[in-house]
């Protein structure tokens, strides 16, 4: 015996989800179910909505509903920094910190050998023409994840950089805030002793 | 800064789902504008599907898209048997056993007075009432989960199924097949002696 088709054809699409497996599609899908029926429709719209009004900033690359999206079009913002991020979510989180006043660039990856991602697949044309183009930016920030994909794509885009002779720098490594040494990695605390600051 | 309000809308949908946070309900929101479009439309389509077509048997209480559902208007099952669960996946998961040729039953739920759901809550009253309008069923197998409120759930039940002298009988406990020993909790292991058997 089979699910009725309308139960498995909702399990299907939520398994296509990240992480989730057949088991947890098949919770959500029952749960779907008792759902209010006013939920479950915004829920539907909400996937419609996403896919047809999101878009990436032709600038910067990260998602708007507008173009240029409402960082790119703030002429208040520091015009003179740029920081270089795998996703748009990196720009969100940049943001939530609230000390930073300049402008972004979304790699939408990173360089992968083993996926077979080079540097065509990524943002990084439209990231050296705009730099050509705009010569308020002073400084690239190079904000990539601290895993070694991130690591090599910071470096590539650096070397990218250098004959212009910009100021291109890359987030500091050491211990999280409020995290314990004994916990650390050796390759965190080899970081952190090696980037001491004198106090 | 906000997310944009359509993939806002979005996460607050996917945080709607059984276990699923705000880390992952955005890494979902994310993925989402990544995937086909088509995709995207068919997982929508799904939701509206299964909350519109999906009704519950009016029978037996199991999610179908006709009322009866297949296994109550089968004729050819066991109609001397009724197994009676906790939800509608566990009717599933008898099925693939391929062994059971009865009915079923399912209640919704399980008797728990921390989340303040009585027998008033649970599909009992049409259980009753099915076994007195249907005398064909001889036996009623309690199939609810081996967690306290099912144990006390199918107590109640036997209780209540007592006095009009019919058969009641509940699922055996022990050891999982391919289980070991060595990490089977305590209770399991009494139960499993308890219900031992000759060879």
């Amino acid at each position: 015996m089979q699910y009725p088709e309308p139960i498995a054809k909702l399990i299907d699409s939520y398994m296509k989800l990240p992480g989730i497996g057949a088991k947890s599609a098949t919770r959500m899908a029952f749960y779907t179910i008792d759902m209010p029926a006013d939920d479950v429709t915004d829920f539907a719209k909400a996937l419609i909505s996403a896919k047809r009004d999101l878009h990436y900033c032709s600038i910067c690359g990260n998602i708007t509903e507008n173009d240029p999206c409402v960082i790119c079009a703030d002429k208040t913002r520091d015009q003179s920094k740029l920081i270089v991020v795998e996703q748009p979510k990196d720009v969100m989180s940049l943001e939530k910190m609230r000390e930073y006043h300049g402008l972004y660039h979304v790699l939408h990856g990173v360089l992968s050998p083993i996926e077979g991602k080079g540097p065509e697949d990524l943002n990084i044309t439209s990231l050296v023409k705009r730099l050509q183009d705009n010569e308020a930016i002073q400084e690239v920030i190079l904000a990539t994840n601290a895993t070694p994909e991130g690591e090599a794509t910071a470096m590539y885009i650096s070397r990218l950089l250098k004959p212009a002779g910009l100021k291109t720098t890359r987030l500091a490594h050491g211990l999280a805030v409020g995290s314990d040494i004994e916990y650390a990695d050796e390759m965190t605390l080899f970081k952190a002793i090696e980037g001491r600051t004198e106090i």
